[in-house]
């Protein structure tokens, strides 16, 4: 059986095996993906984040879990902070439940943050499709919202869950406050620490410079004792059917998809800029002449963009 | 005066005026530091950063005290973990003690996350060159270092300095260990709390996985009550004629110009696929297709690079 095939048949190994590629920007891959592209949009997407120490990991086993009883089929895509360096997976899946591992409705796979041959969203963005295409009726990319990237991941969702926790410090709050925009769901998890009433005050206020349409709907939860999850989850399917009726999902999906091709046509070019040795020796010569100053590098720049890129077509 | 007679004449409002141009990418402003770029290369640049709540700022400004008491002129970019989506900076000068920004050797600036036109490691690289040519003995570039971006910016920097704090959760562990590879000098900061020992020890094995010729030195420091502000400077000196001595400083500075190169091309050639309105309307339309599912984004993207970016030279 191809993997066009298994995939199609909901082989998990097939379509695990499909994201692996997407991870080595295996070209296969992206041949693979195009040609079912027209399977895809049927998912809901969910992009939970929030800061680090709220608790993601956990209330994400919860929600899936609460997916499981009501007969959904559920993707999660973890996205690890691990070390832009190394590539080591620190989290893993140490913090998973098994129990979610054994069931043949959930899927989960961790992506580290680096280790991308075509880049991170682009690895992510590939196995929504593959998920998508799998036959997920729901896929949750998780991430901890602390950086630009994570950020841009997690936008590609058609529905935010912005995940909040009691009690964390100023320079906390000001990481908080650099995601709170793109939240469509709040969850307060650790609701069962002082402080959590506080949190959910602070939130309103935010919310209430904000004047679209859906507003955006506070549920507190103690994910560990899986209390909260099923008004968090009642939360999270009416902005689906707010989207859906206002016409507002199609909207968001063109918006995330000029994202995404941008993205691509910024890899592409990249790709011919220093995607091979030879290459890269000459950017490095020209960096040694800047290093003398023996040129600056906005004009070093601007010879690469006309006499290389655009001649090297 | 002209902004270039200025900024060689030590005129403060001339640097701010030039770092603001950069911050709207202005040309003009590229001209002049293009111009003055022989003016470069004389400042050591230290990164400072570590995770949220670490005390960095405390601490940028007691060293910056210190390098005043030596006879040192300093600059201190300080890159706000604002939001990416108002561009409000939040934490901004607040933190930061006013009697250095009375002080004529010291020049302080924050600049948030967004708002720049031209990037956000555009407009800092740019305010390094500007505050090098201006005559900064040293400059700071102090940055929350959890996301990609902040990173790289840190990276730009001849040292690195990671300040560390005792007893952080797991979540901030793991983004520790995300930044710990790229620290030349360690501080671990608020050392009178409990498991500042703990905290050095741990820092002391992961370096003991390290290496590389230059074991970076660990200072424990209260930087509130100004207590081993001395040790962690000779530290941070010791690394800079370790790289002088070793050849290493040359070495790190090209490498990261190649990156700078990369960065402003890549700056470049995105501005000719989104740079003006016509531009994003033939976007829009192609993701509107890719929405319905017309067409898949891996095809659109390929044709956009092929179509438009290498044709429209």
């Amino acid at each position: 059986m191809s993997l066009k095939e298994g995939i199609l048949n909901k082989d998990k190994r097939a379509a695990a095996r499909l994201i692996s590629m997407m991870e080595n920007n295996d070209p296969e891959a992206i041949k693979i993906i195009s040609a079912l592209y027209s399977h895809t949009g049927k998912a809901k997407v969910v992009g939970i984040t929030g800061p680090p120490g709220a608790g993601k990991s956990t209330l994400t086993d919860k929600l899936a879990k609460k997916l499981r009883q009501e007969g959904k089929t559920v993707g999660i895509i973890a996205v690890d902070p691990t070390s832009p360096f190394t590539g080591g997976s620190i989290l893993g899946d140490r913090v998973r439940m098994t129990d979610l591992y054994t069931d043949p409705g959930v899927f989960i796979r961790s992506m580290g943050t680096r280790g991308h041959l075509g880049g991170l969203s682009k690895a992510t963005l590939g196995a929504v499709k593959v998920l998508d295409i799998y036959g997920c009726d729901y896929i949750f990319i998780e991430t901890v919202g602390v950086g630009q990237s994570e950020v841009d991941i997690v936008k590609a969702a058609d529905t935010v869950l912005l995940v909040m926790v009691p009690g964390l410090g100023d320079d906390i709050q000001a990481i908080k406050a650099g995601i709170m925009e793109i939240g469509d769901v709040f969850a307060v998890n650790k609701a069962d620490r002082d402080g959590a009433d506080r949190t959910q005050v602070e939130i309103e206020m935010m919310l209430d410079f904000n004047h679209s349409e859906w507003r955006p709907p506070i549920s507190k939860v103690v994910a560990l004792y899986n209390k909260g999850i099923d008004e968090l989850y009642d939360n999270m399917n009416k902005h689906w059917y707010y989207l859906e009726n206002s016409g507002k999902l199609m909207e968001k999906r063109i918006r995330n998809i000029q994202l995404e091709i941008i993205d691509l046509v910024q890899r592409e070019l990249m790709d011919r800029l220093v995607g091979n040795e030879e290459k890269k020796a000459m950017i490095l010569k020209m960096a040694e002449k800047v290093a003398h100053r023996e040129m600056d590098p906005y004009t070093m720049s601007n010879d690469l963009v006309n006499k290389v890129i655009l001649k090297n077509s």
